[in-house]
């Protein structure tokens, strides 16, 4: 039995989210029918986490464990050819048979793409947001360095998943601005359900100067979800990067 | 009766181009349901051009002529509210009666946008074409040098369109890269048929070192389109404005 890791790539508009349902479309659904398909065997695959409906990814992390006599690397070639054409495996490789892809999982980077204009996106409708005020980039930049480091995010949590704890430490959160896109990065050793939807809600009410940047230490301290922003919709996400 | 200017962006992907088809839905008919709805008339509209199926735009102007009360400007918003979500009225004006988007126009700017990397494109799939090779910028930017200025562009002209002459002026051609994204901007006084198509293909040929940047010319002054590189595909290009 070798264990294999895929990175994958995919635009999540056309599915509900990462994790299989009986009766819905599912990235976790689709790419386990496509492996079975390939290797003859009844596969599951273990992802990183559960993404919403309509969040993107460029480097999702998953695995699965197989007798298939297919070498590793040559997964990649083999399944890109009949997977759907919104997704994609860019790396395909034996690891441990201990690794699990969310276990060892060290941590991940998310962006979060606004569109600054008064007029509804159309063109890329189904990967940004559209924000038709003006933002200010400094005043984000300032307000995210009271994220940076280890809190408790409870402020920044939605109901919908039972974790044990709420703390979380969050090593880097900035804004970058090009032509009228709005981009947010941020890295934590783990996210609560929502919770870069809700950074970015929050920091939008910066950028547009409905609260002050200092006012996220209190936000944050509270520890009460009505003080932080309203949560972004989903197809501005994008999951960048998983670290192991 | 006044005749009203519309600037449209739309993302072509769903639509079998701009012109009307009895059985396909296409941009034209799409927006001229929803005007003849608004103003309870049969409206005609007339576009600046037939763009293919899958292309898309930032700036495709349209006009039409009406009876209605509502007032030029606000032609935008209230047929803002009744478009699908892949066409937007980015600005409605009232303009001369002589104003005819196709005749009256002066010259158009597209752009194309190439993915580089060696894997399909998933995210960006209808908005790129992906070339697997490495594209030498600085050859493509020596080779544009060729195609600017007045010329019979026959060689670039695919068969299925009907126009008296082949000459056309291109006043601005050239290549940028960002990431591996590699984006070809061009602006002419008229465009033949997939001639920016059959341009870009020519220019990844030069790109991969298939041709050198001085073999333009000869490929203009053959005259044969079998000289040219292939049509790219729709995708990538998106019509960027419209000049009056």
């Amino acid at each position: 039995m070798r264990n294999i890791k895929l990175t994958l790539e995919y635009d999540g508009t056309n599915y509900f989210g990462w994790q299989k349902q009986k009766t819905k479309v599912t990235l976790q659904g689709t790419v386990e029918s496509v492996i079975s398909n390939l290797t003859k065997e009844a596969i599951e695959i273990t992802g990183c986490s559960r993404t919403d409906s309509g969040v993107h990814s460029r480097g999702y992390i998953c695995n699965f464990v197989t007798n298939s006599s297919i070498p590793s690397e040559k997964f990649k070639d083999a399944l890109n050819v009949k997977l759907p054409d919104d997704i994609a495996v860019l790396k395909s490789e034996e690891v441990p048979e201990e690794f699990h892809s969310r276990y060892s999982c060290r941590g991940k980077k998310y962006s979060y793409t606004i569109l600054e204009r008064p007029m509804k996106a159309t063109i890329d409708r189904n990967y940004v947001c559209q924000c038709k005020y003006n933002l200010d980039i400094g005043k984000m930049n300032e307000a995210c360095k009271y994220f940076i480091g280890t809190h408790d995010f409870s402020a920044f949590k939605n109901k919908g998943s039972s974790v044990k704890t709420s703390v979380r430490t969050i090593s880097e959160l900035y804004v970058e601005k090009t032509g009228n896109y709005v981009k947010i990065f941020v890295s934590a050793d783990g996210f609560l359900y929502n919770m870069v939807r809700i950074i970015v809600g929050t920091l939008i009410d910066v950028g547009i100067g409905k609260i002050n940047p200092e006012s996220i230490k209190n936000i944050i301290d509270s520890k009460e979800r009505t003080n932080a922003g309203k949560s972004m919709p989903p197809q501005g996400l994008c999951l960048e990067e998983v670290y192991y």
